[in-house]
């Protein structure tokens, strides 16, 4: 097969699917096998997948173990956040925004090897392959992509584990039976799909959710936290500046502690179908919450409408995958402008599941007291502006009113 | 004053603000009053509002107290949930719904008595004012528009209590001091703004949220329950058929008992300047949450995405108070045309001040376990099309990274 | 192959490629072929296609000619025009919006004869197999589609030529050679594309437009007509009531005589490439500078700017191929909702290539010219309205600039 | 009257009417009046301004005349023309667009002169009024404006006359009769309003249009012109390399012989009314057909799609005077990001009244004749991927069709 990839970089989790994907290529290319373990702070020991590496039969050169946290969040999570984005009206993205990450890094390690294919084990009915490889290809359009769930006939679970066997991948004990669900974890968010979660109408079982304290186990007391954001990125939290991955980590620590973050979502996916899913995102959803608590008073009516109208289209960019494109870059670029004057502090309140901002100020502020208040104002807004301003709104409602008494 | 009116239909809530308008109308212009007294569920006793306007000298054919909650949330309240509407990503416009009501009211009136006038009690500085004047001229626009605080000069506290005893109007103990902050309410929320609230950075006490419990003293048991939707209204909880004002009413009850609904909020005004409000909206964030879950299983991305993105601007209509405008028709024949099959059942979990759907159900879904689920699936989904899917989709993609290297 | 089709409903055309298709079918699957062939203005006589059908072994009842005119004006064309639709700035969407109707033909056809499957002409490059297939797809999701261009191996144009001439299929004198170009045509309009235009940079020839008038050969002398709408849409030219077709019809020779609506165009296809067509839309640029005019007087601001707006996506969705989508239903019903009172007549002037609109009258006209006159308006606009308007529009402005020159 | 202006910039044109304010303002004031007359390319004498100020008393020192040509094309026109931004779907802006570039002049100078206010001679019924009031405030949020034409009493064309005769103010022959019609000029564009154009059913005199050769009389030979853009921006016409303004002036030149650009228009005004005018445009109309002509080839559809979703609300930023504003400067951002590739050459054709794009060039083309071409594309692009890519475009419609037959 002329076309056969020679050299392949794999999307390596060190676990006993992309394990016996990694032998598939050897046996069926019978190319050289490159592999990625990025830490995207999945919470998981990575040098076990270079053991497993190498017991596959990968030279140590070949082996990358990458700390990709600070990176994760800097120049994905956090220029997200900056949009607000939600994917319809509910989901945070946790699992899209990771997917253009961990491409950008499986290209430029095939450059750096000269390879001339990348490969991922995400599923042919899920949008990860399409985010995995629209962004292999816009990185590099000469790049070949392997998806092997598309290509090969291990189509069973008991396909899968007799391959494993017949090529000695050590198969863990859990790993042999029907997994109750499907999990993804990154240091934004937790998701869990598929088998028990697979009906929209039964609830999830408790066990789903790993990641957050059930709201019932979580304190009786509420906790107050201070996040200070500039430029539209959280910086410090409780005063004390920090790097955007720990602020992420912190973040979740108070998060799942207090049981924030848990959401069970049917979703519609980009290649046509619905799914259900539980996601885990405490850390984001009280960034997301504090976010929006600094706009309320550094971010005019203008900017924030501007923003929140573009952002829909924004958060469906990236669920399909489109992190690497000229219309996300666009947007971006608009997001980025608003955020000049996103600076100031904003005070939340944990308790039971829920966050809520209670106070926020900025030297950025835009409120002004002075004309809000009941009290006098010491002329620094004349109510008979608003008669002007009411009647020259109107007018064109007045006409249209005229206009259907006419010709009804 | 030849252009002073002659007959005033004023909406009346029998408190001192407003019978102080009543009188400022009856000295000034030497005009007939005529009030209008609305029932919008915000759990006062309206009655005494016609013995005050009768003491006030308002004859008994000229006192209208009108209960109109199924109105409101049959004709504004259900329309509006139908577009999943919040303002600046968080308010329910609980306020902004329910001003073209009046509006409507009290042009109607003035039509049965030849009223040409009608007043309200909002000042010159919030958006009441121009809600109530936009929606009235817009169902009349040859009607005039009284709005006394832009016009006297009882600016002070001190005056109007003045004029308030020059004219024999009775004045409440508590009314004397100063309010701690005005409160607006109506059966889908409660507002509270100014005074001990104007400085954004201080918390809100925990007097100010009245109608919600406090989310510590919430029970510490969740309580789970259905709600069923028609064409995008929900007409039924826990299996009982229920009148809109009637499930309002209930979902109100179910959301202050678990503490669900308060939200501490800087806004922007359309008159151009911020203000900070504390809102409760207790049924209104059930339903809003019940009704994203039935939509999740029953709206295609299509018309949902669609949606999302004209949400914003739907929203900003209403708050601005274009209610009665082409553009909100328009873009509500829109939602209304994605409701037709927004039937079907949502189970939600409430617990110390969080709602959460866990479970939806319908004839009318498009979730298809059939194609969704990890095992096999009968030939449902042909995993290879994601091939062609993905290389189409990254096609311009991958001219423009070509493109792009080309002129490097 | 039990997946092979037994009965298929073709949209023949009875041009060389479809009768191939034709045959192909019948040799491939041992099918029976259904045809249809729609009279959608292109300007051919169609009985040949009956005979044509029947010399390649169709049955009498199986060929189904019908001139669906009026049906493709009426339900599509006027519809599209409601919006002003117009694709990248400037292509009237004259395939496009062709193809669902075709469609639609097909699958009602199929279900008469219980035929399970339809098959089209189009090749696997393009938009139209888009088009046709989920058209088809979304009236009958489990009818079959055929493409026989992405599925068999007539790849060249001798091979094509070879089956033909094996099968006995009649070779036209001008198609034994390369077509200079592909065209497609209906009442709307006529394209053309490939070979001599594949080069953008290359001005196409002048014998490519085939159906307007060269502008330098146009009357010397401009012609004016007047062109009455009601609802949005042409229901009278110069004061002569006509069917929805006949205007159609008739703006078509005024426009082909004139010179107007020649457009080469390059154009982002749905499938990823860019290609550079040449169109001919004589009547429908007419069509939508009249349907402009008569709005700029009937449609307020708020709906107009909202239709503004929309425009995009929608004419985005009927490129790709979504008219039977519940999106584009929905943005139809957000169009037709502000057509309501466009009423009206509008006078142009047609010179040269060039369609002007140079008046418009109408009862339902919003134009007060009361309020837009430089002379004494007699109190319909007080000028000190604006002040106040300007000032609270200025507001924010002004915030932000105290806060920016504070913080700098 | 303390809140008095002390030194007032006036937007001075030498034309009677803003003599008569600049008299008034010493007048109704006693205040020092600074004089700002623009070279805007509007095609007059700016010298005799000069001498006019100095005899209604300016001081040489306060007499500002500034050639802002450039300015105005390089910082604002061409900006605008990057966003392909067309008001109301054919209103190429030119009035709206220079009011900023004016105000900006007058706050800088304000600030130089130490001067407390700016005035202007927009009335208080138009859009300009605001425009110039917006962009001032936005400069300088503690600047007064001074707009006499909403203050003073001399409302009808007598009194104006009077006062100008008791001042000592030269008033030209042809101004003592009504004007038929008001006339503002730059490099973009001259706009005619009022009188004879008033009422929208009655056609526009010939003698309107001034600037632009009637088609009638335009060559009867078409000629060709080639535009060069680099990022977005015209930089040479006919391989000439040129500065933005003689770009501009050029491109008038070719557009008025060809009678390119004229427009009858009734647009609706930001303060609610409709208004008619006629509006010639002869080389922003070459540019806009032009740049859309370079976009065509180096913009994809993503960011294409997505510039023109957004085009509407830039445009009516601009007309409503929003230029210096925070969701303006964010679309530009979106928009410059847009445009880093649009750079190459277009050919256009100019003929009695229309400009058509002929063909186009780039090295920054993203058009793939290897992709399009109906020959054969040697393994560009596989069409059976087309299969996959319409098959799940459709599922979704798929499943929606399937749950409406079910629900029936």
């Amino acid at each position: 097969m002329s076309d056969a990839p020679k050299k392949v970089v794999l999307a390596y989790s060190g676990g006993l699917d992309t394990s016996i994907i990694l032998k598939w290529l050897q046996t069926e290319y019978g190319c050289e096998v490159i592999t990625f373990t990025a830490d995207l702070g999945q919470g998981e020991e990575l040098e076990p997948a270079r053991a497993k590496a190498e017991l596959l039969g990968i030279k140590p050169e070949n082996i990358h173990i990458v700390d990709v946290r600070e990176e994760f969040v800097r120049d994905f999570v956090f220029p997200m956040f900056r949009a607000n984005a939600v994917y319809e009206g509910l989901y945070l993205l946790g699992t899209s925004i990771a997917r253009p990450l961990i491409s950008k890094h499986l290209v430029e390690i095939a450059h750096r090897h000269g390879a001339d294919a990348v490969a991922h084990g995400a599923t042919g009915k899920g949008n990860d392959q399409v985010r995995f490889e629209l962004s292999a290809l816009a990185l590099d359009p000469s790049i070949k992509v392997i998806a092997p769930w598309r290509e090969w006939d291990l189509t069973s679970r008991t396909r899968l584990l007799e391959f494993a066997e017949q090529n000695q991948i050590p198969i863990a004990k859990n790993k042999r039976g029907e997994a109750p669900f499907s999990v993804d974890a990154n240091l934004l968010h937790t998701s869990s799909e598929g088998t028990v979660l697979e009906d929209p109408a039964v609830e999830a079982p408790d066990y789903v959710a790993q990641r957050i304290t059930a709201v019932e186990d979580a304190p009786n007391e509420p906790e107050f936290i201070e996040v200070t954001f500039e430029q539209g990125d959280a910086v410090a939290i409780n005063g004390e500046a920090l790097s955007p991955a720990t602020i992420l980590t912190r973040l979740n620590e108070y998060g799942a502690k207090h049981g924030v973050g848990l959401l069970d979502f049917v979703e519609n996916r980009f290649v046509g179908m619905k799914s259900r899913g539980v996601y885990e995102t405490p850390g984001g959803t009280i960034l997301l919450e504090a976010h929006r608590g600094i706009e309320q008073i550094t971010l005019d009516s203008g900017a924030g409408h501007l923003k929140d109208s573009i952002m829909p289209r924004y958060a469906e960019l990236i669920y399909n995958g489109f992190w690497f494109s000229p219309e996300r870059e666009a947007l971006q670029a608009l997001i980025d402008k608003t955020q000049e004057h996103v600076t100031g502090t904003v005070k939340l309140k944990l308790y039971k599941g829920s966050v809520r901002t209670v106070a926020r100020w900025s030297d950025h502020s835009l409120y002004s007291e002075k004309h809000v208040t009941f009290e006098d104002d010491a002329g620094a807004y004349d109510q008979k502006d608003a008669a002007g301003f009411i009647r020259l709104n109107a007018l064109r409602l007045k006409l249209i009113a005229a206009r259907n008494a006419r010709v009804k």
